[in-house]
């Protein structure tokens, strides 16, 4: 946990699930999918290190496991809610027309959008196969049942999420308190579901199981937070540089939803002259970074950054869990947090 | 059945469960969904008569009466059936660049490809949701469960056979061979699949259930062929000549894909010229009437219709029916080759 984010065994396991699920799906749609799950190159030739963090899947594989469960009973889960995430990447990039994920050209990019929706019908079926599969690990099936459920619902949350997300780019004031609702379901929605069926699956415990999907809300909103904040000030290693890549896409994350809210006169205008505009360009960034340093809005983020790590961290501290989970579960909070990138 | 395509108490029925699904979904995500069924129009007003023929749900609940079933019980999966079908209809609209269905203009061309791709993602959601409802239905938990997995299935062969149909619009000669290859995913498995779960939640005997779902196989390929049939040949009411639209479009249906097959000399060169073009104008449009015409495609097609009719008709007498469900079932089967729309 020290050096890699997660827990590279997790990871191996997790991977080897969504492996021999993918069985039920032919080439060539299965090409993109093992693509973009990182296992294979344009041509199909096999390699390493693009998969992505496998946060979700690691999270419900710790709550199992910090409840009392088998992490092998949780396989399957942790591989279908790892698929939910990986669909909705492919379809997010697909909806903002972006062309690289994780240093590397989106599926949409190789394939085209067409096939892409493919990939994502396939995946989105597939994490219900893997569902289906816990009852063959013992899992009862009201368990199973109640997995499929929370499965359906979040994914509900999250269209929600994204309709609005993609809505709030044709408005200039969000406010807070939309955006806030909008990232509880583009985000925190499967980040809380990933714990609560990892706990579900470890516990009979229903107080144990609500403050384990209640700490992944909170982690939740402040992983997208912190995504926010990296989105603007996250360093670019060659120059120094804060990256501002989430400014020239004008997205209305965080730093400038508080910005619309809270600047005012020239700034203000500033700010609703630049986001009215077709494109940004370089000189309109550093003004935007400006009006966002004159307001505070670094730290206002930074602080909503913590103020839900503790809420999180409060809802951990109500279960009585093994030290060595707790202190698992408390590194990927740290680490979410700390991280630079 | 005289002059309506299906019984309208079925149709009202699996709306109502759908509608009772869509409480699962909020505005504006449901918006979208309810304007593609044909329930609202754009701005969210009541409206009638554009929700299409629910075909494949009406055939889940005559197979489920058939075979010695309660239509009530099947309901939640007719209406899973239907939503599957639906979003695909939307998927379909987005890949191929269609402004038009049922008269109105597609979903994507009024919110947008990028929010449309959200209705579909909750559509798929809630046919696992209704597929959920069947235990509360009273049906065994190991039908709920063969059910589910059915239709995982079928959307993945669907999945396959969109797949085969994209790219196909990239080759010109492509082979009857692989055409029914591609219409067995794309069209024949959810109407197969529709039979086969119908079946399944109104008999315990497997050969009525296995003759069900071939039928429904035959009765796929049958419908996807005189669609291709109509989309040549169909007449347009205004001027009384064929429609000639999947000409235009340049689509790979039976009678063009036979075409290039049995196609020598002359009439072969033309068609490679006419089909490597990026778009095809009214003369030529008349030279492949000309060219489908002297090789015999309607005919071919049309012997193609009855071939797969022979072969339903052939299934559904393998079961003991009632008289009243073998005649619903052969109105449906009749219904399909008879139509001109």
């Amino acid at each position: 946990m020290k050096t890699a984010l997660l827990l590279d065994e997790y990871v191996d396991l997790v991977d080897a699930e969504m492996k021999s699920l993918l069985a039920n799906v032919d080439s060539p749609v299965r090409d993109m999918i093992t693509y973009h799950l990182g296992w294979t190159d344009e041509q199909g030739g096999q390699i390493e290190g693009f998969g992505g963090k496998r946060l979700r899947s690691t999270l419900c594989l710790l709550a199992c496991k910090a409840t009392g469960g088998d992490i092998e009973e949780a396989l399957p889960a942790a591989a279908a809610i790892e698929l939910v995430h990986n669909f909705s990447l492919i379809q997010d990039d697909i909806q903002d027309d972006d062309r690289e994920r994780r240093h590397r050209p989106t599926v949409w990019s190789i394939w085209g959008k067409q096939q892409a929706l493919n990939a994502i019908t396939a995946m989105h079926v597939l994490s219900s196969v893997a569902l289906a599969r816990l009852g063959k690990n013992g899992t009862p099936i009201q368990k199973q049942q109640r997995a499929q459920s929370l499965l359906n619902n979040t994914v509900l949350e999250m269209v929600k999420g994204q309709y609005s997300d993609i809505h709030f780019e044709t408005l200039l004031d969000v406010g807070v308190h939309k955006y806030l609702d909008m990232i509880d379901g583009k985000t925190a929605a499967l980040i809380s579901c990933s714990l609560e069926i990892g706990a579900l699956l470890g516990t009979e415990d229903k107080s144990s199981i609500e403050a384990m999907a209640k700490f992944g809300r909170y982690l939740g909103f402040a992983f997208q937070i912190k995504d926010d904040l990296l989105g603007i000030w996250g360093v670019v290693a060659e120059t120094g540089k804060p990256n501002a890549s989430d400014i020239l896409k004008k997205k209305k994350t965080l730093p400038v939803v508080f910005a619309f809210e809270a600047a005012e006169g020239i700034g203000k205008e500033q700010l609703v002259e630049i986001y009215a505009k077709d494109i940004i360009d370089y000189v309109e960034i550093d003004t935007v970074l400006r009006i966002l340093g004159e307001i505070g809005a670094k730290d206002f983020t930074q602080k909503m950054v913590q103020k839900y790590i503790d809420r999180a961290v409060e809802q951990l501290a109500k279960i009585t869990l093994p030290t060595r989970s707790k202190t698992e579960l408390q590194d990927v909070t740290s680490f979410l947090v700390d991280r630079e990138y």
